[in-house]
């Protein structure tokens, strides 16, 4: 493509969006849905429960240590696909671009999509370009919307939550907000911090085969682990009581947080996951995560108990007992 | 909600994001698959094959005569299904909110959403709210993505368009472009334009009964029916031939059009399809559509040609007959 800038007419439904689907999006994400060129894609579901998802991303900046907005995009709705119980199988794509953005970045951009997909195994099957004129929007803001396949037998509402049950993180938590933080604000760490950006579905996959003992799974994006054990408390009406020293913390991550009077209990992941396992088979499943690279530092970090019914309680490294409130107010604005 | 404007906090994840969510969205647009309050919707799909696509609505103003933005994210969406051929059952909708946007505004378009949702048989089933910084979007945007079902028998791909077929429009042309376009300038005219903004569910569910007696349709948005006439010719691999006289233009617009030096064949259209019908029973299609009011103007314009292959032929007024090309360049930004 000649053009070195994404211009209004990119965006017009005429010859030049053609062009750019052509040379751009059918060219890196390639599969046979998007072939026919039609207002949209006919899928082919397997047997089982559907369950449909959507985000949009609105990061910024739109490169940063560890990913972009274009493998945010995809991992952010694949994995709560996979927080849904479901495989992940079919994403749409819908683009808004602020005029006068670097073809170049467009194209990195669509390219790290193509790449996480197949990483992800989902294919990329029907899109929507929008293009609006600078100033009315910030370099590209990204959907995606995920449909995937639960198998029979898997159920992870967070009304299966009982008391005993144990909470487990798949592993570090807060490298996401931190990164993005830190990039934002020009700061540098002796030992740098990426996004945790990664698609979980193997950690579904892992799961999969544990059936009923798997009572819940939720991904702790915006708000943090904070907020995700809040909603499953609220939504369970049962307590949840965390050990702060049992939760997993990158070092450089826990250092920069106490410098910047953060807290990574309330900060942003997009690899990782909260999960609500049945005490008997909790250590089996607990050491098959661990074999797999995305969930090596998998914890146990609490329990699930009666009472206090709907809040969560966490056990401070000096010994206290004190209430872990949902995220107030606004932490770091455009996370994701 | 005592908060008269939209806060970065309502993107946070946290307390006010839920706030959000319960206090508009699940009071709007109140289903029982919202319900959950989980990361996405199990869907309760019926026999048939699936059919998913998405679009993003960034129009500027966001309402206008005949709609506003929110109708226009249920509408846009649910007829890119139908044009698939597919019964439009469920929708996700994603809203980036600019910080500061009215409360009240909001409400507005939810109800919109939810209206206009009813009216089309569809659920908003699960959904996602971001918000950027005062100048990081305007306004709002919204995508929607929708999944439908198509019954047996039913297949409107473009490569099933045969010499001899008839081209039908549902109604006139160019009304949504022209009242965006007339609201934004400040025009105003003795009869005053409104936007045809309208699911057109109520088509698809004519055309069914004819099964392969429908070739095709598509909803000329972007570009207008001369960039959808080009598309279906390329993607056919026909010619097709349509007479101008014949082609319905509300005199308003025409008018108009004419004064501003546009052409109503090039200007989005939000409420409209353009159908190809084998010639058999074309007549009987069509007097089925006219008994529908959103298709009460419907009429033949024109037929496909095996010559020349890939190109839309116009007969103009005058009687001469000239190539109408697809739209080049930007027309009218952000139409949609």
């Amino acid at each position: 493509m000649k053009i070195d800038r994404v211009l209004l007419a990119h965006g017009s439904g005429g010859l030049m969006s053609q062009q750019l689907v052509e040379e751009i999006f059918k060219k890196e994400w390639n599969n046979s849905y998007l072939e026919p060129m039609l207002d949209g894609a006919l899928l082919d579901l397997p047997a089982g429960r559907v369950v449909m998802t959507t985000d949009s991303f609105v990061i910024t900046p739109l490169f940063f240590p560890g990913g972009d907005i274009g493998k945010l995009s995809i991992c952010g709705t694949v994995n709560d696909l996979v927080a849904c119980g479901a495989k992940p199988l079919f994403l749409s794509t819908a683009l808004i671009i602020e005029e006068g953005l670097p073809m170049s970045d467009l194209i990195q951009i669509a390219q790290s999509m193509a790449r996480t997909a197949r990483e992800a195994g989902v294919q990329l099957v029907t899109g929507d370009t929008k293009v609006v004129e600078k100033g009315s929007a910030d370099g590209i803001f990204i959907n995606t919307t995920g449909i995937g396949v639960i198998a029979e037998g898997i159920d992870y509402r967070p009304q299966r939550i009982q008391p005993g049950d144990l909470v487990v993180v798949s592993g570090t938590m807060g490298d996401h907000g931190l990164a993005i933080m830190a990039r934002r604000e020009g700061l540098s760490f002796s030992t740098p911090v990426n996004s945790d950006c990664a698609p979980l579905f193997r950690i579904g996959q892992v799961l999969e085969a544990f059936g009923g003992n798997v009572r819940c799974m939720r991904d702790p994006t915006r708000g943090g682990l904070a907020t995700v054990l809040n909603e499953l408390a609220r939504q369970s009406g049962r307590g949840i009581k965390v050990v702060e020293e049992d939760i997993p913390v990158n070092p450089a991550v826990a250092g920069a947080c106490d410098m910047l009077g953060m807290d990574p209990l309330y900060m942003a992941n997009e690899g990782k996951m909260v999960i609500v396992l049945a005490p008997e088979r909790a250590a089996e499943i607990l050491a098959e995560l661990q074999k797999i690279d995305i969930a090596a530092e998998a914890a146990i970090i609490g329990e699930v108990r009666a009472e206090p019914a709907g809040l969560v309680l966490i056990e401070t490294e000096l010994g206290a007992e004190r209430i872990l409130g949902i995220l107030e107010g606004e932490h770091v604005p455009r996370i994701c």
